[in-house]
């Protein structure tokens, strides 16, 4: 599985999904390409899916958004007979790397995450129709949706059977969504996770599976009744137009994947990538139309779409490089007045997506599993969002005083009134809080210096950086740590940092990263699951798994 | 390692630990008998732990609790030379099986969490005087106490090593604490959890690492000083007498473990292990003197005692044994007066004690990553503290009906008082809270049905148990059910339970058994720890682990 995985894609090029528009609602079918697989070895059979068909979903998620601002309803189904998804195709993942299989989950989990915010965020609601076997990630899907109808038929149920049939846990969010969202209750989840033909008909009502059940003969005709009814009780305004998301500006090299705002450098040999974003290449739009003009050429847009694709592109394509470096370079206060203009219209739709869509890729950062580190240099701009990543790293450097032969302006950090709530972490905390858990006094500090250009003396005291070192410290001190991060084992930072980056409430979400992932990344490992005699490898061949029966 | 783990001991048997009682002050030394460690082929160099060590420890807590009701203040202290705790033994991990790895985790963390709520719970206040190295779970013990008070000097300092020493995490709750606890800033936690050598000094309490730095010619005497201002402080009453904590009545037989009112019947070719609680064997007493006089041979202490014995030796002991059912049989309403006089004289310190370990007990109950099953047989005895079993567990079976030639009084769960709030779990709510998050107005009904004996369609009605079988199908579908579980992964149970089991708000608590476990669970297994070239394998013969450098 070594190809190079691109997380680009567009309508034009899906094999898997199809979307009929209807006014303001979404027809989303899946109908996946059995040939279609991102790999050889394995036929997506059943709408069972691969990190291809996860890939173009995320792609129909965030056109929806940008492209399709008038859909107030998405509703998924199936466009295949008797199934509605088959989730995960068993073949791959028994195939699959450790790597893969995690990595894969995680892109998935976010994928999930963006549709069920959808309503929230922007009022786009997305409801899951569900027509014959709906088992393991297809339930996971369905899950994710803010409201499930079911036929109620002797051919559709929902399940999650991959306890009894495959020996590890469901892998995207479906235990949490059970006993969270769904709320069911606990000894009913215990049944209904360990039956195979999972439930159906009046019982996945009753314990609270589905929202739903309606006869086959009436089930696409009360399908598009509730999306009208959904779309009607929407908030979101009407007549809006959209913006084309187009293709990104995107050149991947042998070691570099450079954008038009964004660059990542790949030192293979160190395990080190930095990535450079630079600050705006042009004047603040003086109207919300004339940024709709703009459309995916906006600055904020631009580099957000670019950030987010060279996050993606690192995970899957360079795991051995276990640091990630930021660094930006550009004008503070041009940044601040892009990102103010999107503030001072938060009830513009197209303000409203590009801030939402910020919240979601500094999200990507806090759960990309690589160390992080900023670089704070003269000449950089962080600023408003992008002084974000200060407190989505695992730790910062900033430079002290003026260095020799560098003429850049001082390096300075900037608050934003976004730096306070715009763009929340996985455990609803915005980057601050969270920093300041045991010191909550030090954020309204910070807010009482918003605008304020923060040189690195400054910076350090209100506890915005990690370190200071002036010209004849930082060379030093940087390659001493980045050699020290480099000797460390590359499991025990993946664990150490998923523990120490979330701390304060947990949420859902934090709960499917922290929790959920961890176990199931410990049951891939485990012979029972994995093993020659374990249930993934011998799934489809009409011999159950055999396993230690030791409980740990 | 397959010798029998026994979790019983006594002062006069410890190798490891030395109480010196000062009236209200109690001076806890720690001074680990080098060639005292549980297994063969490690030495407990430097105040290292196994589990012996901490079976000693969570010894002292629970005699500090029962035995030294006058105790105010533990001061947790090294009797060893420049050194306080080098945390757990790493020859001993380094040659554990995974099994034993992970259980080992599990009681650490119980008795770090016993210790760390005595104050809440009995106003006994543990705190940690720290005098030369505090590495890992060392500090860990200093972290779960509720004060630290470290030396001012060169060769005291607090760590956490794991990550950069031996390619593990912290095990016992350190990470959490570190975030959660002392709310240290992310950034530090980072810097401070990948520093081999850790912090001291005042910037050890700069990063909130301790509470105190003392300098080494005032350390003893501030350290006391200390203690006294905290006993003075604490609302705990004055001249306790307590109670000893005689034996246990127990009979380690070939395939059962016999106790005075708890049963455990093991069948290791179907993995079963069957609990059976008795009901009270005697009046209730007639006053608090008069349980007091009773001393651990008063029924409620008795049973609370036998459990958590017979859960623990299971869980090291039986590890084969992946499904633990429980039953009960005895006079529910004698049990509920038992319970009753120690809920009516909650100010009480000994019916505080036991109602406190009643909730540690049903805690361990819960943590136990065993599938759990309550049989709910006529005769049986599931109220009040007993009924919280019935919400433990993953499910429930109630006979329905009389049953063809079974005269005892018909199967009745009768709640209590106490099942609203008395023994909450983990996550801070109630079992029937977390158990009916999704509809918590049926907690308020279950509240409306205190004292009546609930049978099995009343029992069913409320939500109570998952299922009632009539005599015709009661075998057959506990047989079908208990082959179908014996069938699954035991890995894939033990992931499923540990997600399904604590719905809700996550705490401190929750968080290290649920995240950080996982993540050491699977950090556990990784080649780059426990691999022929990984840190834990190499550690002490001068060579570094050999990493893997992929990221998952």
């Amino acid at each position: 599985m070594a190809k190079v995985i691109d997380f680009q894609t567009a309508p034009s090029q899906y094999k898997h999904w199809r979307v009929d528009y209807d006014a303001e609602v979404a027809n989303l079918f899946m109908d996946v390409d059995e040939d279609g697989g991102l790999f050889d070895g394995y036929k997506l059979k059943l709408n069972s899916y691969d990190l291809g068909v996860d890939i173009e979903l995320a792609d129909v998620v965030q056109r929806m958004r940008f492209e399709h601002p008038e859909v107030k309803v998405v509703v998924m189904q199936s466009n295949q007979d008797k199934v509605f998804c088959a989730g995960a195709n068993i073949r791959m993942l028994g195939g699959a790397s450790h790597a893969h299989k995690v990595n894969f989950c995680k892109f998935t989990n976010e994928t999930r995450n963006t549709f069920e915010a959808a309503e929230d965020d922007s009022g786009q609601k997305y409801i899951c129709a569900v027509q014959g076997a709906c088992a393991g990630g297809g339930y996971e899907l369905a899950l994710a949706c803010n409201y499930i109808m079911l036929t109620n038929d002797s051919n559709s149920s929902v399940s999650l059977p991959e306890v009894p049939l495959l020996a590890v846990l469901p892998g995207t969010g479906g235990l949490t969504r059970v006993t969270d969202k769904r709320k069911v209750r606990r000894d009913l989840a215990d049944v209904f996770c360990s039956t195979e033909e999972g439930v159906k008909g009046q019982r996945a009502v009753d314990w609270r599976l589905v929202d739903e059940i309606i006869p086959n003969s009436k089930f696409k005709e009360t399908v598009q009744e509730r999306a009208r009814e959904f779309a009607a009780a929407s908030a979101r305004p009407l007549g809006l137009t959209g913006i084309e998301l187009t293709p990104l500006d995107r050149t991947i090299g042998e070691d570099s994947v450079t954008y038009s705002l964004v660059e990542a450098a790949i030192d293979r040999e160190s395990g080190q990538v930095t990535i450079t974003l630079s600050g705006p290449d042009g004047a603040v739009p003086a109207s919300m139309d004339d940024l709709q003009a703009q459309g995916a050429n906006g600055y904020m847009l631009r580099l957000a779409r670019e950030l987010d694709d060279a996050i993606l592109h690192l995970r899957l394509n360079e795991r051995e490089c276990g640091l990630v470096l930021f660094r930006t370079q550009g004008d503070s206060e041009l940044l601040m007045a892009h990102e103010a203009l999107l503030l001072d219209n938060g009830d513009h739709w197209l303000a409203n997506e590009i801030l939402k869509y910020w919240k979601r890729v500094l999200k990507r950062v806090d759960m990309t599993s690589r160390s992080l580190v900023a670089l704070i240099e003269h000449g950089s701009c962080y600023a408003g969002v992008l002084a974000e990543l200060l407190w989505a790293v695992d730790r910062s450097y900033m430079m002290l005083d003026e260095f020799d032969g560098d003429n850049r302006p001082m390096a300075a950090i900037t608050l934003g009134k976004s730096n306070f709530g715009t763009y929340p972490m996985g455990n609803d905390l915005t980057r601050l809080q969270t920093r300041f858990l045991g010191e909550p006094e030090l954020v309204e500090t910070a807010q009482g210096n918003i605008a304020t250009a923060l040189e690195a003396k400054e910076a350090e005291k209100l506890g915005l950086i990690t370190y200071a070192f002036d010209d004849i410290d930082w060379e030093d001190e940087i390659r001493v740590f980045l050699e020290e991060r480099a000797s460390f084992s590359p499991d025990a930072m993946t664990g150490m940092e998923a523990n120490l980056r979330f701390a304060g409430p947990e949420t859902m979400e934090t709960r499917i990263f922290g929790r959920l992932t961890a176990w199931q990344n410990w049951i891939f490992q485990r012979p029972n699951a994995v093993g020659p005699e374990g249930a993934l490898q011998r799934y489809g061949t009409g011999v159950r798994g055999k396993y230690n029966m030791e409980r740990v």
